[in-house]
């Protein structure tokens, strides 16, 4: 297999899942060494889960199947472009490389704003919509001080 | 309960985690109407899963107790200022107002870089750290114009 059929892949997930009532037209596979390792679509409105996005569907899934919570080595294929939750798990998640369908324009002409989520993103705190309060910094610092002088801590 | 002792149960579960090994010292809660309806702490280490962020735990968690994949109403606290995946699973989750603690700089100092995150997810495409390319873009497109087509499907 190479990479067009890892998207063709990818792509078939996003029809069948959408045909089937499964949730929004997106899909998205892992790979490993030249296998799929494992398949995300999109169940936001299946599973109840605003984070169920195919891509981070796939990394869960991923991570299990490879017992890790890093996928160095690994690649995804994503029938969209990635959202910002979804890049950034990707990142979090150290994958090697994204190959990606459609574009975040191409999900805004069917109704899926990520445009939005970028400019909110890139905003100072104080600019976004969401409003956003800091409360109980020193309680919370203290958390992290104690984090640091812990010699047992698994980094990540 | 006001915000304080919603915040401070946010910390809470941050160093109990921490101190029993469970994970990253990260916490949160989501509170409706005045009552904490969902927990949640950073298990990247222990779940293998690296989008196991305190947040997004909450969030999932919520959505289950609740039966919704819509929080609107609902407020989030965490021990941290969200990386930029959890403050984008917050939207996407349509949260109504973000209570946070320590701040991404204050993660940056025990090792938790979530800057880097927020320079990548604003860069153009062709410049990030991970390659992207783009491939299949037609067929890909396809899905979406039958979503567009669909008649029954769930808008979110």
């Amino acid at each position: 297999m190479d990479e067009r059929d890892f998207m063709k892949r990818a792509i078939s997930i996003s029809r069948e899942m959408m045909l089937g009532l499964k949730g929004g037209p997106f899909g998205a596979v892992v790979v490993k060494d030249g296998e799929i390792v494992a398949e995300g679509h999109n169940q936001v409105t299946t599973a109840n889960d605003p984070t169920a996005h195919a891509e981070v569907v796939a990394i869960r899934e991923a991570c299990r199947v490879l017992g890790t919570f890093n996928l160095e080595g690994c690649e995804i294929y994503a029938s969209c472009e990635p959202c910002p939750m979804c890049l950034s798990a990707i990142y979090w998640a150290r994958l090697g490389r994204i190959y990606y369908g459609n574009s975040r324009l191409d999900a805004a002409g069917i109704g899926f704003d990520d445009e939005f989520l970028y400019v909110e993103v890139a905003k100072p705190i104080e600019k976004r919509e969401i409003p956003t309060v800091r409360i109980m910094a020193e309680e919370a610092l203290g958390v992290f001080e104690e984090w640091e002088a812990m010699p047992d801590k698994v980094r990540y």
